[in-house]
């Protein structure tokens, strides 16, 4: 059993700590959180696990093999750092850390402590989002061609990151895994509806190597809730809504055929119309996937999991290149490698 | 009996006649198409109408009031620069012409003439468009915060211009309609799905005075039809689904409250959720008002009606706009007066 | 080319008369109405056409093959049969007539004088039924369990028939059409909801022979617009909207396997889910088919067409039993053959 | 604080404890079931529950005051009797017990006692339904026309009750509660899809006094999952669909005028249509307000709450009519009162 320490029981604490206790390979010493009210609402009826607000005892405890930090994106580098330091593994809640650099640095550190870095990219857990990866990597799928993502609903509003990093993040998470194409620029531009507060909507363009594109609308400030998807192949198209309760995708054999007229230079556009179809997904908690794949990581010693250290800096990369450009409304910023 | 011409007899055609026909203002004389076989599909029972190939026939009949013009984007400005100055209304189909440039000098000769320039902005002729400007307009609806639009299908891929001259103009011609609002900047990203054809999606972003912001995703590669916006206020929204049968507005009393909280700097948000209102909208055929419009701007000397030239200019300034930004992958581009 | 004429030109006979000139078969010679109204109403450019209040000058006419029947149900058997008498065929509105009674002395006088009884039970025509026919003939659909059809709205309230002989008769229509399933007994519950007037909601429900069973709910007080079928079969399960404007029709790969228990007398229910499919379907007029077979059972002496006088006869037994069965609020009644 | 004491922790057994420990008014001291795995399942971290398979321990304990039945329909009855004779009051899940006559023996002992009986009828206990009641209750309602409801899915197959008394029941706890109208007779027509077992499809109609009708479908064999309800009245609708997350209810000002014509004795009808309202509703559990009622009930000595012994018999007194009905394919039974 790998021992493991939560940080931070905040909003998401519950649901990791129940998936943790219910994984065969897990047990959870401590939840460790400042705000003692927090503590107070942990319904586990294992008496073993210690509750404290004393971060340093928990690094100390030889015994934790793994640390858990949920705490707000600001203290993830820190306390990811500290944790490496102190030779645990780390799965940390999406994003990976407040700026690229400090990415960099917790995946050095763990490479030279031979260490697992696990982000929670929690959507690449989904059937849905396995299920699309598959459907994409069929030949009969054709050429990506675009990605347009709408993920709005009358959100939270957060003091320390904006719109992007608080929803675009999912995005560019499922984006990282199911295509390996390389973002070349983005262009982004953001709207602050309350004063002294950070983004409340943004709309972020990305131009990827052989003329992919992914768009992203995000907003906390919508009345209705979306969580829509189109991902737009040559020859097929995926429509992935994950507000559906069975039916999150449906895949359509739509587009157009450009067919060369016989005797002319121009080209004649057939639009095609087939079939559609639902795939039947099985009903699995991603969270639950997600403590899975953290243990084989860690058992195997595999660094290339589907959500590692590399990934967590591949979105932060274009977060902070979102940022960037939409601090000069929407002037396109090339994304760092 | 206003006596008018229809030059052009595609698409929308069969539209514009029926309309013009079932009108008590207004006499169909000619419909002129360079295609015979165009005009053989002219099913008006009226033998008064004379089919022909010969604009120049048409615009020398004295007895022609008004022309009416619904030919290729590209072919706008020429026919409708011969029409006043064969001292004729024009009612032209959106947009106005390919060129802000060509809208003005358009604007000056019908000025100088004394003649009508009715610009067919079709969705501000539609109760629902009416019905969202006097939402709007009432204080309870608050400041205009965002209005964001996605308008993609599976559509016909043009030639002549590209999917934001196409589809985005729409949403150009409300945002003009009922918003008083100044359009400072754009930044638009684009994206040609087929070789040698204009864009066939687009992401076009708009900054307009106090910190109203416009977002349009235009798509023609989508594998489902959406016509949906939302219009956010700070009392307030609104979720307009074209597609809609009948329940085509959706009024919202969702939204933040900013309250100060004491004895301390930080502002606490509360959220409001209130009760839903569906207005019930009549079934009027838009291009039945517009035609109404244009027969009142005639009759009443009425230069400044709904979508008048200037207004045909508004939209196609933001256009020319956002090709500019297009063409430089999102960098914002000044809105010209 | 076959001569006809069009008896009634009421809400239905734009439609009719529009699909019979736009065949290459037919050519419209009359239509007659009472009422000249309606006669002023009709916009076609044929200059042939004869409008006329006389139907007996219409019978009389010898060049006249055939006559298309649109008037109110309780008049379709008096022209009907002076329309056979008079050596023509018919086409007659659904339904076929007023009592089976009726039905059957058409049938028989048709019968020997050779001539086509054709009832327009539009939905036969319609690309989702014959998709759903084809669906269910095919082994792996297995048996069929079930038909539920909801098909309710504010609608037109009648005052000749009652909500069953106006809106279930489409269901029964495709009932007789994709099962070749005898009915055995019928129970029916009806609502007036308006003092002297017909039944305005009703709730049927059909008991055929091997264990299949169809309900039916009409209703013309909905606030409401549905029109819902659902086809339970052993294997799949179709869900046909007739309201989507292209995906009508879903195939569920869903329902139980009944397992026997080793050892035990007990049986055990395993749930199947598997993959959705939504066929795509031409876009095609149903009523321009229905003139199609119309012609071919002329031409070819076809006396078994898809809604042949028989279908219309099995349609009204229904209708019959049903309203003696509402009469006794929910009595079982036979179903005569 | 009131002891308790659940019987049966099957499927409904883990939301029962948890709302009665989140309860201010109630301490859970036993929880019993025959089956020492449901027992395992138990997860609180309360250590005075005794677990038990022994009901004759838990009904001599002086110190438990009421008794929580959520064991099979068919053990209901002798459970209750038990614990009323043991001066306890009870809480039973839905319906009450599987025949009037058992219904009337508990209501007549818990008077002689002096105890509360309380059904589980859930819905009556959500915002949706609570609102639908206040609406009717309205004059600008105007009068009860129908109830017309849609409860089906591909559900749990049951070996003790027929799909009436599982589902069907949830309808008639909502009927009883929103209308204060006798039910007078019913229809009902069942289908058996498996053998040897009850029945998985039923469609229900009531008729009340005052020419009030209700219709109710249930199917545990629908590939699709539907919960929806329309209520008509003379002046609003309403649609309540429970599978919305928020907008359960929609309330439309829709229906039909009947004017008296002058000089004639027919009358003209007119279709209304007015604006739709969408009340916004708390999101309370309504198993938690049931808990609360119950403990009123009790504390005030209520023996008229929402969902006390004589709505259980209701309810159950159309129940069995019902069943009467479908054995004879609908013939019409009155309803006992």
């Amino acid at each position: 059993m790998i021992k493991i320490a939560i940080i931070g029981y905040g909003y998401w604490g519950p649901n990791l700590l129940r998936n943790f206790e219910n994984s065969n390979f897990f047990e959870v010493r401590y939840v460790c959180d400042k705000n003692n009210d927090s503590l107070k609402k942990i319904r586990s009826s294992n008496k073993k696990i210690i509750k404290t607000n004393d971060i340093g005892k928990v690094l100390k405890d030889d015994t934790v093999d793994a640390i858990v930090i949920s705490t707000p994106v600001n203290s993830h580098y820190k306390i990811a750092e500290s944790a490496l330091r102190a030779g645990k593994h780390i799965f940390v809640e999406k994003p990976l850390a407040d700026s690229s650099a400090k990415c960099k640095k917790l995946i050095q550190l763990a490479l030279k402590n031979s260490l697992i870095i696990f982000v929670d990219h929690t959507f690449l857990y989904t059937e849905a989002v396995c299920e699309i990866k598959k459907i994409v990597e069929k030949n009969e799928f054709g050429d990506l061609l675009y990605y347009d993502s709408t993920r709005i609903n009358l959100g939270l509003i957060q003091n320390d990151v904006n719109v992007l990093w608080d929803l675009a993040v999912h995005d560019l998470a499922i984006l990282n895994y199911i295509s390996k194409l390389n973002p070349i620029e983005v262009s982004a531009v953001g709207h602050k509806h309350i004063k002294n507060k950070p983004e409340t909507a943004a709309y972020l363009t990305i131009k990827y190597q052989n003329n992919f594109i992914a768009h992203i609308n995000v907003n906390w400030l919508s009345p209705v809730k979306i969580r829509k998807t189109i991902l737009g192949g040559s020859n097929k198209m995926i429509v992935y809504n994950d507000l559906e309760p069975s039916d999150k995708i449906i895949i359509y054999k739509k587009g157009i055929n450009i067919v060369k007229k016989q005797n002319s230079s121009a080209n004649l556009i057939k639009y095609r119309i087939g079939d559609t179809l639902i795939p039947s997904l099985k009903n699995k908690e991603a969270l639950a996937e997600a403590v899975s794949e953290f243990y084989r990581s860690i058992k195997e010693k595999k660094f290339n999991s589907k959500s590692n250290g590399n990934d967590g800096l591949n979105v932060v990369n274009i977060l902070e290149a979102a940022d960037k450009s939409m601090a000069k409304n929407g002037k396109p910023m090339k994304v760092s490698k």
